[in-house]
């Protein structure tokens, strides 16, 4: 038995290594769906099917819970929905941690399109506290910069600069990275932004989420004899090895197993 | 009876535009398949599946010949090849375009990098010519910029720069524009590599072959009794009407069809 969490790419592999910090004891399958990505720039039905089909693949690995670990996923994703395992999405830990950070009662969300325009962080952040204001920005160009390896690139510093600079002197005091890639893009983030705007990603508070609903009882985890982590994705051929190493390390990447999602 | 053509998206309504030009008393069927894009950044392996699932589409709909009208997707497919109708690729018909139009014995190929790296220009210039010297550039970038309406961005002038100006002092008078989204960057081409450089794309040639085989009767098409265009995407639900009409003007655009490619 294990954990099992999904994405599109290789974003999701920053709350992977968040995962395995939190539950040492435990094993891991993830799924990058690099047959398909992106999905930010997809209508709401085509990453619902995607996300049910990826779904469906981690349940025949008979895991004990499934983390959505790509934002646009989880913006089609909604909370009332039985899947037979507990599914844990990163927008409504990542909209909690921004609350919680805020002062100012102003904050900024980056993302896809698909996840800016589905609106799900505005309704995660509303429903605990309607009183904060929220100014949102769709970075369509960011996946790809990050998937070129530019996070450093003055080019990157541009195109984040004109993404941005809509935000600045809105008040925000904190930024929501709504997109497993955006970790990569701090360094980026941070010169556009400043120092005082903190900077909120999901991989650790989903992670601290499913640690405290464990620990309440709300789902089980039956332990592995030997903890290890597999990790699967729908195309292999790329570059993804190399950029998991760099992701995960210290940790030893295993081979990744390619596998056909929907046959 | 019909002509089928498809692409990962709508880069190869360049292609259909000039395909209905060149025909004008058939019919046509289009299939972006939008719910997988891009394919350039994909793996030969994943490209060659989604391309035999495309034509397989399109056959179901009796055509009587197929244009894969995607680079990246002619570029797995071999000239030998039996799929029971006539399959064009870009390829070949580009490749063509260019050695009849250099002098200098210097072509220059941009592409995605699957089309780049996979080297099928290279080897159909070279069956033409073996003389000639080609340099090729992967331009990854480019395709999201398209996708995003920024082709008269300063933004897109600075990336095709960066791309292109590898290629200037090495005496190409000829560039392959070896991806069906960038004749839409025709502009921003120009200013990096001259008027002196002749910028070659595939749409006219691959018609004009077309025309000349089935008056040589290498294929037969059974004439349409109404004319007329259907367009299937396997993402409806994007923008892609809207940018069909830009691209197909001043063609009245049907309704896009929504298509579950694999199901």
């Amino acid at each position: 038995m294990s954990i099992g969490i999904f994405d599109s790419g290789f974003g999701g592999l920053t709350v992977l290594k968040e995962m395995i910090a939190t539950f040492p004891e435990e094993s891991f399958i993830y799924l990058g769906d690099t047959a398909r990505l992106p999905y930010g720039t997809k209508s709401p039905d085509v990453i619902r099917r995607y996300l049910e089909q990826n779904i469906a693949f981690l349940q025949k690995h008979s895991v004990d819970a499934i983390v959505v670990a790509c934002n646009s996923a989880s913006s089609v994703l909604t909370e009332e929905e039985q899947f037979g395992v507990p599914i844990y999405g990163v927008i409504a830990p990542g909209a909690k941690a921004a609350v919680q950070s805020t002062l100012s009662q102003k904050i900024g969300v980056i993302g896809t399109r698909a996840t800016v325009e589905g609106g799900a962080y505005v309704r995660a952040i509303h429903q605990l506290d309607k009183e904060i204001k929220i100014f949102q920005q769709a970075c369509p160009l960011l996946v790809p910069l990050v998937e070129e390896g530019l996070e450093e690139d003055p080019l990157t510093n541009l195109i984040t600069y004109r993404y941005l600079s809509p935000l600045l002197g809105t008040g925000i005091d904190t930024l929501v990275l709504g997109c497993t890639h955006y970790p990569m893009l701090r360094k980026a983030v941070k010169k556009v932004v400043g120092a005082n705007v903190k900077l909120v990603d999901s991989a650790e508070p989903v992670a601290e989420q499913m640690r405290k609903d464990l620990e309440a009882g709300l789902w089980t985890l039956k332990k592995s004899e030997s903890p290890h982590f597999k990790i699967f994705a729908s195309d292999a051929g790329s570059c993804f090895k190399a950029v998991a190493d760099k992701i995960l390390a210290p940790l030893k990447v295993p081979n990744i197993e390619a596998v056909d999602i929907v046959s």
